[in-house]
């Protein structure tokens, strides 16, 4: 059985790093605060097994309840508590692809039946609601095509299913909307969220899920006893927390977002319009995997999927404005 | 289905707080330089995805090599990457009992049979290896009983096994002997590590599991992609490193076992002797829940299971001299 391959994290300190959808831009200070805060009694102690000082400050925010709210080890294990919850050998899994390609490997895992679907104009919503799996997993925005499929559909989609749709959000905080207010109106709706990209905290692994008090008492029931740390608890509370500080962060993001798509496009690259913190680049003057190994010649790391639906393509996440400088510098001299 | 019930945690700060076999002394101060040293750029990438930087410190400190050690989001997490690793429905697991009462719950979520063998003089090791699970699990030195199942007897079962033979020595370092020579002889041998409870850092939730590198090699492809954050492999990578101060605090810890078995005992409680920070006392003169519940009036937390083969004995972490006087001080008022 193969594993997921995640991107490779080059070791030179000089190295153009926009292979992994890190946010270039640091964590709000209040997050090293809270970790400078951090004692060896903290650390001596079995942490919060709910991380409930986590789910009050997130609720807040979020204007929903702590009982809404189920913290992860990251958002891949949610993503694992939802498998081992929803699904088997005999409640399959279906998505749209191309997705995350974690999917297919913990259903594998999970011993269940991963169905893909390839996109249509529509995400293939209306398929998959045919299809009625033990679990449907729309992620979005989507990686790695960045697009945004709207709430109002998902929620028609949510309304066709017995099963669970589960929503994965890692990338949300880069999006114009999210799909927070069907948990009210669904309780089939698991939504997933990560501290990993809009909140700059790819490092200490925390993500969470949204969903009805009931299903999150399940998922509950599942998770490891204690599956956060509790300096991971005390910077996630803290990040949240400054919501001023994502905002700007998000902001610079967006910005040059805009003008690397723009960039991108009058160097002859076909680019979507994107709601995350990367785009999704074909590449038309020249093999997209000639461009990507042309860029790791000159110490700039994108990424590149030697995958059918996606080799005549390149995922680019957003760094910063000299980080994005030095990327298109080099294609400029690749492409020509 | 029910989850694992985890000790209570009590808010008063005056408690004395011995439910859930933390150590009381303090990790080593070389932790806290470690995380004081965190900058917001580790945070912002993703970590090392097999915690290279610890393997390579374990391996130096146990005399092995960096392949033989997988890495996991406390004890827990490897416990459940080897049941999803080697237990399904067709793929049963055995174990002594009483033990651990996490492997039964994580057996249910694994689909797999769990099959509790009642421990005799020899732990049950000649009926299991009859059995010859799929995984077979021995907690040694055992919890909750503190004994401690002579090497060479695991060496004979796991001679006599097809499948896997998982040693969980979470309490290990408070015993007189350990497991880790199995892994040169013997390619189905697993052995847990937890930095929980010798290191005094249950707050960060980190464990790892030793093995044949092949062994590792397929345990790597079931765990979470990025399954320890930074800090935590940080904080780990310092505390295994200082082995004079987790020397320290062992003896510090045997030194009031000692104690307090002899005092237990001279009460009328039945101790068994124990390799582990916690004792396992039968209540003669009193029922054990009398007792226990006495104590929480005292404010004062110890650990009863209410199992028809436990109802009769408490669970007692060691303390510190402080923390053991006034146990035995409520104790003698308790039981007068």
């Amino acid at each position: 059985m193969a594993g997921y391959t995640s991107g490779f994290q080059p070791n030179q300190a000089d190295a153009v790093k926009l292979n992994t959808n890190e946010n270039p831009w640091l964590c709000s200070p209040k997050v090293l605060e809270a970790i400078g805060n951090i004692t060896a009694e903290n650390l001596q102690k079995y942490p919060e097994a709910r991380a409930d000082s986590f789910r009050a400050a997130a609720a807040v925010v979020l204007e929903i309840e702590p009982k809404n709210i189920i913290c992860a080890n990251g958002g891949d294990d949610l993503l694992t508590i939802c498998f081992r919850s929803f699904c088997d050998a005999d409640r399959p899994v279906v998505f749209p692809e191309p997705t995350y390609s974690l999917y297919p490997v913990l259903a594998n895992l999970q011993g269940c039946e991963a169905i893909g679907i390839p996109r249509d104009e529509k995400g293939a919503l209306d398929e998959m609601a045919k299809i009625d799996a033990a679990m449907t997993i729309v992620c979005n925005p989507n990686a790695p095509t960045g697009d945004f499929i709207l709430v109002d559909e998902l929620a028609t989609l949510a309304g066709q299913l017995s099963g669970v749709l589960l929503i994965d959000e890692a990338y949300v905080d880069f999006a114009d909307n999210n799909a927070i207010r069907l948990i009210k109106d669904f309780n089939n709706v698991v939504i997933l969220r990560s501290m990993s990209k809009g909140y700059s905290l790819a490092g200490i692994r925390f993500g969470y899920g949204i969903a009805s008090a009931a299903l999150i008492d399940g998922l509950m029931k599942v998770k490891d006893s204690y599956n956060v740390d509790v300096i991971a608890i005390a910077a996630a509370t803290a990040a949240i927390g400054d919501q001023p500080h994502l905002k700007m962060n998000i902001e610079k993001i967006k910005a040059e977002r805009r003008r690397l798509v723009g960039e991108l496009r009058s160097m002859g690259f076909e680019v979507a319009d994107s709601q995350t913190n990367f785009v999704l680049a074909t590449s038309i003057e020249k093999a997209a995997k000639t461009v990507y190994e042309a860029l790791v010649e000159k110490n700039i790391f994108i990424r590149y999927f030697p995958l059918p639906d996606l080799e005549d393509k390149l995922r680019i996440t957003i760094g910063t404005p000299e980080q994005n400088d030095k990327l298109l510098a080099a294609l400029t001299e690749i492409i020509d």
